[in-house]
């Protein structure tokens, strides 16, 4: 019997305390090289844990050349990993590459592309949260077809002919003035146009991000972002999100740590949600957001705002935006029309400094010339009418409705161990399910009853918690959140019921063992 | 009747067949100055072969120097050639950074940014030869307002949805189509939607290329691809054009100085427009793309083939494309509906081995998500309908009669000295000034007249030759292109007698110094 001692109740997930137990024994001489250690399920039931906490472990310990699986045969101790020349910090938990793993998670959106690995075999009507996207039957398509054939009755040669890197002239007009009534009085020099905030990321870590360069990303955060900093070869140094209330702490990005990696690095960036972050759907308080700016101006250090989601705010107050607040022109503010009205409209915005804006048009000019101009056009119209506003007042209810039914499901259904976030707006939840629980392996479950959603780990930059979850809830309407979060309660029941037996019976071994 | 053998089974094109042996004649001293040679129409009756191939050789000739037309009275023996004698190449003579550059030549391009330094204080309907762009007059504004409702009546929340990144299914199939009609039979996986050529150089250097990697351009080239690769930080080796025919080289890239740069460099890819290359005009013969296509195999190194351009031929054939004679899946071949259709909508594609393709649309998925879907559902349809088919059509003749315009014009206006490419299609025509001018002092003067054109020097990455110029003349009409050209060859003309007078009051100073 090997000697590992598991803590449940440890922040540190029970995988990794595997892992290092393991690694230790190894180091220690405890385990040599040839050894046989147990099959992941034999162990899993061994230590009253779910199968995949040992799968995970394993996983790592054999990615570090420390062990080895021969099917069949079984795992073996296969060096103490110095052969192979590992770097010492234990390499991160996630498979596949930083691409991959964010192609999985996108690759459910797309009805077409039904073979992803995350939902294949889901069945054809399955209830998917796992993105944060627009309701789609709200989509106002005939005001939509009126914009375009006014514009294209009034100014086709304008819009089909090459336009300007920064945006068609129109659209930016109309802009500007909606951002005046949000309180941010920018000037046309002050606004780029782009191709929806995935663009505005890939321009500003091309326009000020070198290879080598460290930013610092929320720990977790939109995956998108991670991606295009990872292929810029950045250093990404992540901090963590406050996710729980607690005393002395606010939501949002933990702010002891942020100036702690201030303090500690050279940052050319800092990229913040502050607004029903995504994955977390937490919001950062008003003093929180004064703190940044203090912070950021201290350290002279721009902050890109990522607003996609703040014009969905469920109550009727706003907090003010990094940009409003923002006195020491350090704000990189990026929004777009995907999340409030249409996604597969690509045109998105960027406010910012003049001389941020000016450096970001050229890279904007040599990425794809300029946003296309029958989008630009057309949304320039739809803003003009009144009809983005409009739109958007028309979804701010539809989703809280919806963000109300999901938080009660989830009081009703769930079991107790498992605790959420209490957004104010935006598009999705953020589920810790017990400790020692992994989403993944719910979510294998789930599928088979119907039920996807995005596990937590896809969104971690580092130090992943497999229990976590995020649930898009703004395309379902209240019956199938419903629906949904039965289903999604009753599956993590099983899952329970299945652990506490495993635990029994382990009990029971190790009493034979002795 | 003249002792010519044309062999059609050669690997040697007819029309080098052809040019060869009158070039021969004339240097046997069997043709003379003066000698009148057979009309091409008639010298094709007399060989049984197509009036382009006598065409063909003729235009060669005539580069060359060999030969003269002179409109109703017939061809004529010129001289040996010998006279003409290129300048070497003078040392480089940049101006700024490679992104200014490059901004100055877009810069014009808007009419809405009338102060960029190229174009500032030009009238304000000055004729613009600076850029290569579609004829906006010939926009098929309904067809497309046709195409745009029938999509959104018929398929608006695909449209308005999340797409995925590979592009819009409809868009994707009607393209693969379109493909196997040019003799190219891709599959779906093949083929990568983008926001238009720019972009597709873009993702093809985030995929492929790293810092410090050697890419092969052509001197002079689009400088928005010496402006991405430049952005990658990689290393951009250049070739030199070969704009005027001579004995023993084809037209378009230096092969021999392409070979050497392959032996000497490990070579990430080379980036080519064998049609109608921009600035240049020049085609590369079906012999050279064979060569090209064996040495980028030898060295397995993939060609990037930009065929933005290769639709507006102005003739009836086409040379193949080098991904129609593709056979060791080397070539990534990015096309665009922007040159023949509309600009300001941004959809252009990539073909290439799906491996390549594979790692582009994550790429892609990194950068902008997906492109427009109102455009490409838009573009779809237009295509379905037929319709792109018929637009080029009609456009290729618009386009082949404003060339023939500005090339009758420059023979009858130019002075002496001058020399100019003969495009077979496409949007513009490279002009050498005689040795000494410098097409940048020659704008001024130009401009002041109300006369714009794109000084060569932008154009190259490396050793710009200051006497030459690009005319982008796809946007004027045959009147516009007539009154630019006189005007051009008169402001020449002037300071042609400016220098002139400048030579002979510094001998008159030079006598009377002795």
């Amino acid at each position: 019997m090997l000697p590992l001692h598991l803590q449940p109740q440890s922040h540190v997930p029970l995988y990794i305390q595997l892992r290092d137990q393991l690694r230790s024994l190894v180091h220690a001489g405890d385990l040599r090289p040839g050894d046989r250690i147990p099959a992941s399920r034999e162990l899993a039931t061994m230590l009253g844990v779910h199968r995949t906490t040992v799968a995970n472990a394993y996983a790592e310990l054999e990615s570090e050349g420390l062990i080895q699986g021969h099917v069949g045969r079984g795992t073996y101790i296969k060096g103490n990993g110095n052969g192979l020349k590992l770097t010492p910090p234990p390499p991160p938990v996630l498979n596949g590459s930083e691409g991959l793993r964010w192609e999985l998670l996108f690759a459910d959106e797309r009805g077409e592309e039904a073979l992803s690995r995350l939902t294949a075999s889901a069945p054809e009507n399955a209830l998917s949260f796992v993105m944060a996207r627009p309701a789609e039957e709200f989509f106002p398509v005939e005001e939509l077809q009126i914009c375009v054939n006014t514009v294209l009755r009034r100014e086709a040669t304008d819009v089909l002919r090459l336009g300007p890197s920064d945006g068609y002239g129109p659209l930016k007009e109309a802009l500007l003035e909606h951002l005046r009534a949000d309180g941010i009085p920018a000037k046309d020099e002050n606004l780029l146009i782009t191709d929806g905030c995935q663009q505005s990321l890939d321009l500003i870590s091309k326009a000020f991000v070198r290879p080598g360069d460290s930013v610092i990303l929320e720990n977790p955060t939109y995956p998108g972002a991670v991606a295009i900093f990872h292929g810029a070869r950045a250093r990404c140094l992540s901090v963590p999100m406050q996710t729980r209330p607690e005393p002395g702490t606010a939501l949002g990005i933990d702010l002891e740590a942020l100036e702690a990696t201030l303090a500690a690095n050279r940052v050319k960036l800092i990229l913040l949600t502050p607004d029903f972050h995504n994955p977390t759907g937490t919001s950062m308080p008003l003093a929180s957001r004064r703190r940044v700016l203090e912070l950021a101006a201290r350290h002279q250090v721009p902050v890109v705002e990522d607003h996609i989601y703040a014009r969905l705010h469920a109550r009727d107050e706003r907090v003010p935006s990094l940009k409003q607040l923002d006195r020491a022109n350090l704000v990189i503010h990026i929004d777009s029309f995907a999340k409030v009205a249409f996604p597969g409209l690509r045109v998105g915005w960027i406010v910012a400094p003049a001389t941020a804006i000016e450096r970001l048009r050229i890279v904007k000019q040599t990425t794809d010339l300029h946003t296309d101009q029958l989008a630009q056009a057309t949304l320039a119209e739809f803003l003009r009418r009144g009809l983005f506003s409009k739109h958007v007042a028309r979804m701010r209810k539809v989703y809280a409705s919806r963000l109300l039914a999901l938080d009660e499901g989830l009081r009703k259904h769930m079991p107790e161990g498992t605790c959420w976030t209490r957004p104010d707006g935006g598009m999705c939840l953020w589920l810790e399910l017990p400790p020692g629980f992994d989403a993944s392996e719910l979510l294998i479950h789930a599928k088979e009853r119907g039920v996807l959603f995005a596990p937590g780990r896809y969104f971690y930059v580092q130090n992943p918690l497999p229990n976590t979850l995020r649930l898009g809830y703004a395309g379902l309407d209240e019956k199938q959140i419903a629906r949904g979060v039965t289903t999604l309660a009753d599956v993590l029941r099983v899952e329970m019921r299945k652990r506490q037996r495993g635990v029994r019976r382990a009990e029971r071994s190790r009493v034979a063992l002795v």
